[in-house]
C-alpha cells in the first residue's frame, strides 16, 4: 500500500480537505498514474452528497483523470514508463459476461466497478481523480493521443465519452439533423463531436445566453426552450436528440420534437421518473433511451476521434483547494464549459 | 350517395343500434367493398366512449373489415370484382409527405384519414366496418391471401398488422428473445407471429390463467407479472418487449427486464403518461418505444405472410345484434381471443 495526496469530502455538505488515502501495490497488470490534471463531472456531485444513493466517506470523486504512467507491474503488455493515459468512469468489470465480452464494460452484467464509491476486486474502496497517483489494470487504461494536451484530454473521459457513444449508436452524421438538451460541459462536448461526424445540429437550452458559443462549437441553430413557442416551430424535426439535462423536464414535449424512428437518448439521469406519454411514442414510432458512458474500445476510439478531428473540450483551470467553490458554480451553471483540477496545485498544499 | 346498413353507437354510453348511413358514389380509383366480417378492437370502444378525445355520433366503429369487392371505379387497377380484400384502420393519408413516401401511411405528416371517426379528402365523416359496405380508395385496399378465411383474415387488420409491423421493424427472428405483454387480441397475435418469426416466446400475463392457451399459440415461456419473483427471475432477459396493454403499468419493472439495447414497445396507449426510470434506460441502453399499425405495403406483407405460415387469429363469431354484450366481455377480458362480427346476420335484421 502506497499513500497518496487527495482531496475528500467527508460528508455530504463537503468541504474538501485534504488528506491521504492508499493505492495498492502494482498487481502484474496495474500501472501507476501520476494524475496530472482532473475534471469535475456533474455526477461527482450528485454522488458526493448522496442523491444517487448512500456513500461512504471520506470520499475522493474524479472520474475524468489523465496522467503520465510512473510504474509498471510485471506483466503490463499495453503501456510503458512515461506514456500519457486517461481513466474514465470504471477501472474494472467482470471481464466474463457477454456485455464484457462484447466491449460493453460500462454495462458489466455484474455490475462495473466505478473509479470511486465502489468496491474492487480486492475488496477495496475505490477513490477517485482528485489525488496525485491512482493504480489501475491496464484494461481500463486508454491512451492519450499526441495531439490532445493533457487538461484537455480530461473531461473527454467522461464528458466526451457519454456524448460520443451515443451519437455513434445512433448514427448521427451526414444527413442526420441531431439536438443537444443543455449546454453544458456534456452539451458542449455533444454539439463539438456530432458537428465533427457531419450532422446538422441544433442546441436546446433553456435561454438564448449562450447562443453565441453554441454557434461557434457548432451547432447551426440555437432555441431557447423557454419560448413555447420552439416546441411548435420545431415538431418531428429530429433523428436524434441528447439529453444531457439531469433535472426533470417533461420528456414528452422533447419526444414530439422527434421525426419518424428518431431516438431521444438521456445520457443525465434525473433522480425522479419522467412521466411519458405513450401517444407521443406511437405516433412517429419514437423511441426514449438512455446511454451510459461508453465502453474502454469505444473510449479509445473517442479519444482518437477529437485528436483526429482536433476537438477538446473548453475548460477552466482550478487549484485543488478552489473544489468546493467550483462545485457551487457548476450547480449554478457558471462554467464554461467544465472545470479542471490541476492536481500539481495539490502536490505543494 | 348510397345507404348502406350499419350498427351505430349514438353516445359514449351506447347502445349499438340499426341504422343507414352513407357512403360515396365511386370515385374513379375507388372500390366498393361489400364486409363479410368485422373484428371488434379494444380501440373501438376507447374511440367509441370518447377515452381518446371527443367523437361524434352517431359513429360506426370498426376498423378489421374483411370483404369482396362488388363494384369498382373507372380506373381502378388493382382489383377486380370478386375479390377477396381487406380494409385496416385507414382509408387514406395525404401521399405526398415524406412518411407516405416511405410507405408508412399511418405516420403521415398530415394525419392519416382513420376507418371511422374521421374527415376524408371529401369533407366526410368517416364511418367503419360495423356495416354492410364500405367504398375505399385502391391504395388503402389490401389483398386476402386464398389461404385465409374472411373470418379470419379480418383482425390481422389491425391486431395482425400492429404486432407483426414492430417485430419486424425491431428484429424479431432466430436467436432473439421476445416477450408478450398481454394475452388478449393483439398478444395472442404477437405471440402466433413471432413464434412464426423464429423468436423464443415468452408471455407476460397477469395470471397463469391462459397459459395453456399460451403455450399453444407457441409460446415457449407463460410467466405471471402479479408475482413479483417474475421481475428478479427475468431480469436482463429479452431483445424486444411488445407491451400490448393499454392500461397503465409499471413501465420502469418491465424495462428492467430488457438486455442490453433491447426494447420495449408499447403498441396500446394508456391515456396517462407512464412514468420512466431513466435510471432503467441509462443501465443498459435500454429503449421504450412506440409503434402504431403498420403501411399499406407492410400490411400486405404481413397478410402474406400468415398466408405462408398458417396463422390465423383465434376468433369468436358474433351476431350484429350482439355487439354491447361483445364489449361488455371485452373489457372484462372474456374473449378467446377475437370477436368478429358476421355482418351477414345485420342485412337480415
Amino acid at each position: 500500500m502506497n499513500k497518496v495526496n487527495a482531496r475528500a469530502t467527508f460528508s455530504p455538505e463537503g468541504p474538501f480537505k485534504l488528506t491521504t488515502i492508499e493505492r495498492r501495490d502494482l498487481e502484474p497488470h496495474d500501472v501507476l498514474i501520476e494524475i496530472k490534471f482532473a475534471g469535475i463531472c456533474h455526477s461527482d456531485i450528485h454522488t458526493a452528497r448522496g442523491e444517487w444513493g448512500p456513500v461512504e466517506y471520506p470520499l475522493v470523486p474524479g472520474h475524468e483523470i489523465a496522467g503520465i504512467v510512473t510504474q509498471i507491474g510485471s506483466e503490463v503488455k499495453k503501456y510503458a514508463i512515461g506514456d500519457r493515459v486517461g481513466v474514465g468512469c470504471m477501472v474494472d468489470s467482470c471481464r466474463e459476461c457477454d456485455n464484457c465480452h462484447k466491449g460493453e464494460e460500462q454495462y458489466c452484467l455484474s455490475g462495473m466497478t466505478g473509479t470511486y464509491g465502489a468496491i474492487d476486486r480486492y475488496g477495496q474502496f475505490t477513490q477517485g481523480g482528485y489525488s496525485t497517483h491512482i493504480v489501475v489494470t491496464e484494461d481500463f487504461v486508454v491512451r492519450i493521443p499526441d495531439g490532445i494536451e493533457l487538461d484537455a484530454a480530461a473531461p473527454l473521459l467522461c464528458a466526451g465519452i457519454t456524448t460520443y457513444s451515443p451519437l455513434r449508436h445512433w448514427g448521427a452524421g451526414p444527413g442526420k439533423k441531431v439536438a443537444v438538451v443543455g449546454l453544458g460541459g456534456l452539451g458542449h462536448m455533444a454539439v463539438k463531436i456530432a458537428h465533427a461526424m457531419g450532422a446538422e445540429v441544433t442546441v436546446l437550452s433553456q435561454s438564448l445566453k449562450k447562443k453565441d458559443d453554441g454557434l461557434k462549437l457548432g451547432a447551426q441553430h440555437y432555441y431557447a426552450t423557454s419560448d413555447p413557442g420552439t416546441f411548435a416551430d420545431l415538431a418531428g424535426s429530429f433523428d436524434l436528440i441528447v439529453n444531457t439535462v439531469s433535472a426533470k423536464i417533461d420528456i414528452s414535449s422533447y419526444l414530439s420534437l422527434l421525426a419518424l424512428d428518431g431516438t431521444l437518448v438521456n445520457v443525465g439521469a434525473p433522480a425522479e421518473p419522467l412521466p411519458v406519454n405513450v401517444f407521443s411514442l406511437i405516433g412517429q414510432r419514437r423511441s426514449f433511451a438512455g446511454s451510459m458512458i461508453g465502453g474502454i474500445r469505444e473510449t479509445q476510439e473517442m479519444l482518437d476521434f477529437c485528436a483526429e478531428h482536433h476537438i477538446a473540450p473548453e475548460i477552466e483551470i482550478i487549484s485543488a483547494n478552489q473544489i468546493d467553490e467550483a462545485w457551487e458554480r457548476v450547480l449554478a451553471s457558471d462554467v464554461r464549459y467544465r472545470f479542471v483540477i490541476d492536481i500539481s496545485t495539490m502536490e505543494n498544499e
